[in-house]
């Protein structure tokens, strides 16, 4: 195993301003998978779907490098549904219901072969969850990153903490970073959130791109724009699937290559929001990643020489 | 005249959640001229005050370039005065009073010297003023560029847009963007503005950077992640004396050096926000903006080698 992911496998019904996604296959896990598999061969996924759950797409992530062994299936009950409308910005949404169902019980069991990956991404979850997975690893991963969210910081703050004391990368967005530090500069919240364990911090900034921060310095990438955003659900876990995939394949964790693993997650989230669900991603193509990447240098490429006073 | 400048030039009253500025001085074309006087030597303003304008602020100005024969001063009125509260996100702000004073008498005459000048930057003002500041204009200027709101898309769109069509450059920030065009996403909103006349369209995003949009490009700048934003307010127009006073000093018009551009715009802007009104713009060396240019190449620099599949 190169990389294992803890994380929810799910359906999802989206709205936005441009239509409607009645039941469409999600959740962190399944995106942080996909997107990974773009740069490695063996990963294995942790998470517990109900037997309503389609066997095509798990064949889809065999299909791709992802070993199931980890992923419980409880026979007559039903996967994690989450339900949300997005708002004209597609920035921001609401989310309209939540159906726990079968997370309710997910209480992960790490197979022998997943205990010794040296790269393990902690989806977002419980911090229970994300904590009993680190529990079982025979040996402390080479690289641990980790995802998050509010939900987390309002009702288990203390246990997230603790987690987050335990792994070297931790991704949120900016309003969390500020919540989650009680600061408003993201220069301020970064410091006092890497005080609290992790070496490095990324804050995601949807449409606005995301910033690394880390060993005294910070990286800023730009989100594409894109000239049509149809869903951007499962975007961050795009980025954090593309991040952490490009880090386990090239095995360099310097300031540098982070810089370079976003840019990788960044083009691929771009692709995500492009269709609704998996949809787009599925179906990328390395030429495709390489030609978005190569966006990204034209976006923000200048040389600059400074004018004699 | 290498430049002329219509703006405002005013007072603000300026509450954030750090503090109080009861009466600073401010305007956009205090802001625009400040900047664009690092670059240049000659530079013409269009405005109009009231007595109670500082006499050490205009001396100020004078002593940076600025010729202010295009002021006019009139005797026992009051200036522009603007009063705003910014939120906590410091991104957004509510205007709580606005008294126009003299600016109701603001019908520019362009002295003598002004008429020639290549390069003209029309601040954000009343469309009809911005008008006749171009029709007094002895010869087509190498390059306007043009500042506007959403007030004026809300109360004159039609003269607006006349005017629209008669600059090279267009800036404006996110919302308005949208907002002129109809388009949610940026790079549609952008290609309907254009075809409004501008080459070229500098998106304004606040903390989120700028994006240059024009002849089937893109650029994007970010802004730089600063410890403590003090007051924002003249940050937009800083980043516009930067960015057109970059550009009179080099004048080369093409969309490399317009990338060039919109990075010292940023960088210039982005001490504006470090201090209240124009305090710290005002005592800005040379090599603080050199030192602070060479923060952006590195906040944005990265290399990528694409991974062998």
């Amino acid at each position: 195993m190169q990389l294992i992911t803890v994380g929810t496998v799910a359906f999802d019904r989206i709205e936005t301003p441009f239509g409607v996604a009645e039941k469409t296959v999600g959740g962190a896990a399944t995106y942080i998978s996909l997107a990974a598999s773009v740069f490695l061969d063996k990963m294995g996924l942790v998470s517990v779907v109900g037997d309503d759950f389609p066997e095509p797409v798990m064949q889809q992530l065999r299909d791709r490098g992802v070993d199931l062994g980890g992923l419980e299936v409880l026979k007559g009950k039903e996967s994690f549904f989450w339900a949300g409308r997005y708002h004209y910005d597609m920035n921001s949404r609401d989310t309209l219901e939540t159906r726990l169902n079968v997370l309710l019980e997910l209480d992960p069991k790490l197979p022998e072969a997943y205990r010794k990956a040296p790269y393990v991404m902690l989806g977002n979850l419980d911090p229970t969850v994300q904590g009993k997975v680190l529990d079982q690893m025979e040996q402390r991963p080479a690289l641990v990153a980790m995802d998050t969210m509010n939900f987390w910081m309002d009702s288990a703050l203390e246990k997230l903490k603790e987690v987050i004391a335990r792994v070297d990368i931790l991704t949120i967005n900016d309003a969390e970073a500020r919540q989650l530090s009680g600061e408003h500069s993201l220069v301020k919240a970064a410091g006092k959130i890497l005080a609290m364990g992790p070496k490095y911090l990324v804050v995601k900034k949807g449409e606005h791109g995301a910033l690394l921060f880390g060993q005294g310095r910070v990286f800023f990438a730009p989100a594409l724009p894109l000239e049509d955003v149809i869903d951007p659900t499962g975007a961050g876990d795009t980025f954090a699937g593309g991040f952490i995939g490009y880090l386990a394949r090239t095995q360099d964790h310097s300031f540098d290559n982070l810089k370079r693993a976003i840019i990788v997650g960044s083009a691929m989230a771009s692709f995500t929001c492009e269709k609704f669900g998996i949809e787009r991603l599925a179906e990328v193509s390395r030429e495709d990643i390489d030609q978005r990447i190569q966006q990204f240098v034209e976006l923000v490429d200048f040389d600059i020489e400074l004018v004699e006073s």
